[in-house]
């Protein structure tokens, strides 16, 4: 049965069982552009009793350098070492487990962050940020409309997080998706995220568009992906029996840290409620929930 | 074993079968802005044969009065009462099945056809064709974005195929879909359709964006929902033995007529192959197939 955080004693158990902290961003640190209360005391603590703490990210649309200068404008000091996001993961998995070659060059449906990773590991991208896929096809102009004009060096197509999605970039994924070798990636597949007190459509939300279009399942390398988990174990060394994630998502964030043998903290920041943590199989219930955050320093003083 | 229609003989045994001839447009009559091959003279030889014809199509972008003049555009001369489409389909599916009383208003993600089919029956409407779910959100601006401004008397989102898709109009629908009171049609399911010689996303890749965010599965109210065939029946007092629906796509015309206990022509103009035809199932086959719908013209002579 999950165990609520409400106490000192459970607060320094918790120090005294597990040297790596896996950190959620959005929903757990920060809301939007809303840093959530007693975060920054949070980290310190940690920091000060010797943790390592890794910030796992389903946000496609930023780099990790991205992220750094994020966190930062929070006040918070991170390295890019300590931030695994789902476009650098969908770069990783693209150059190391596709190991795609790297005069092939890869289709963009999502935003900036997926493009500056995958030059980072030496690709060269197509479509992404490019401004005229903002432009509406005109399927009688054979001559310029790029669907008749495909770069046959295309070797993945990978999807995000896209904000300016719209039919030109959907059309273009399905020219490039009806080839059957070239691979289909996701940085991740949530369906919505919350911000501003809403839940806006998610990365699999724009994803699953172009996937039914072309009646293929993309992998997904962000979050419950257990070869993120992998990377991130393996990159930083880290005891898994001594390691804790902790988010805000149940089908992502806590089965991600489950099936990567970590226990597991759930915040109620985010999208879940405790009512949705009762509904499970206790083999699925976190280890611990907790309000928030914060709860991990406040209740220590 | 599906039959191919190649002789003479085999055209005059279905013109003393068949009283009744169903027709897909788009891939059979005609492919994008072309008129296929003999089509005027085949329609013009069934009217001449006394056959009714009527024509069911999944496009919902164009109400049936706006079929009448594409028709007309062609040189074939319809009547309104002849045609079927699945935003008139959608109309009548919210009025008469849901019963949705006529003072709440329906949101649409989707075209001019389906305003125009649900203002006949009697609703308001919202979205469709306004020009500001063009615009970007600003979920800063609580005063002016629309998604804190849900109108509380929706109580259906249609959507259907939207050229025009964005990042807006998906978190709109998302949004009223939150809302379980709202009920959920999708005018067709169509994961592509075909147009100069490219296969381009369907309806059913824009609904199922949203309806992966909002985790519903709409009702969908197109070919091959038996719902359409049994208010074209209805409508037409059709005898079911002695009528055939003509179309290009096995999952969704074929298995309309099939279902609906009709006769049924594959052409080979639109989606299909033989060798698709040939993987089914003997009780999945259409009971005919044919190169073109002119076919039926060319080989009478």
């Amino acid at each position: 049965m999950s165990v609520k955080v409400t106490s000192k004693d459970q607060v320094e158990s918790i120090l005294s069982k597990y040297d790596t902290f896996l950190f959620d961003c959005d929903g757990v640190l920060w809301l939007g552009n809303t840093l959530l209360p007693k975060v920054m005391e949070t980290l310190n603590m940690l920091r000060s009793h010797n943790k390592k703490v890794i910030f796992v990210t389903n946000n496609s649309t930023k780099s990790r350098q991205d992220y750094v200068q994020k966190f930062d404008k929070f006040g918070l000091k991170v390295n890019k070492e300590e931030i695994f996001g789902s476009a650098y993961a969908s770069a990783i998995y693209i150059s190391e487990i596709l190991q795609l070659p790297k005069d092939k060059k890869v289709w963009i449906m999502g935003q900036k962050g997926i493009e500056t990773e995958l030059h980072e590991v030496g690709y060269e991208t197509l479509g992404g940020s490019d401004p005229k896929l903002n432009e509406t096809l005109d399927l009688d102009d054979k001559e310029n409309c790029p669907v008749y004009h495909l770069d046959p060096n295309v070797g993945a197509v990978v999807c995000g997080l896209e904000t300016n999605i719209n039919y030109h970039r959907m059309a273009m994924a399905l020219q490039y998706l009806q080839k059957p070798e070239v691979e289909f990636v996701a940085t991740n597949i949530d369906s919505t995220f919350p911000t501003h007190g809403l839940k806006m459509p998610g990365a699999g939300s724009c994803i699953e568009a172009v996937a039914f279009a072309a009646g293929r399942t993309p992998v997904s390398c962000g979050k419950p992906n257990p070869g993120m988990m992998d990377a991130i174990c393996k990159s930083h060394k880290i005891d898994r029996s001594r390691s804790i994630m902790v988010g805000d998502r149940l089908n992502t964030d806590m089965k991600f840290g489950r099936d990567g043998g970590l226990a597991t903290l759930l915040v109620l920041t985010g999208i879940e409620t405790v009512e949705n943590v009762k509904k499970l199989e206790e083999q699925e219930q976190p280890t611990y929930y907790a309000d928030k955050l914060g709860d991990l320093f406040e209740l220590l003083q």
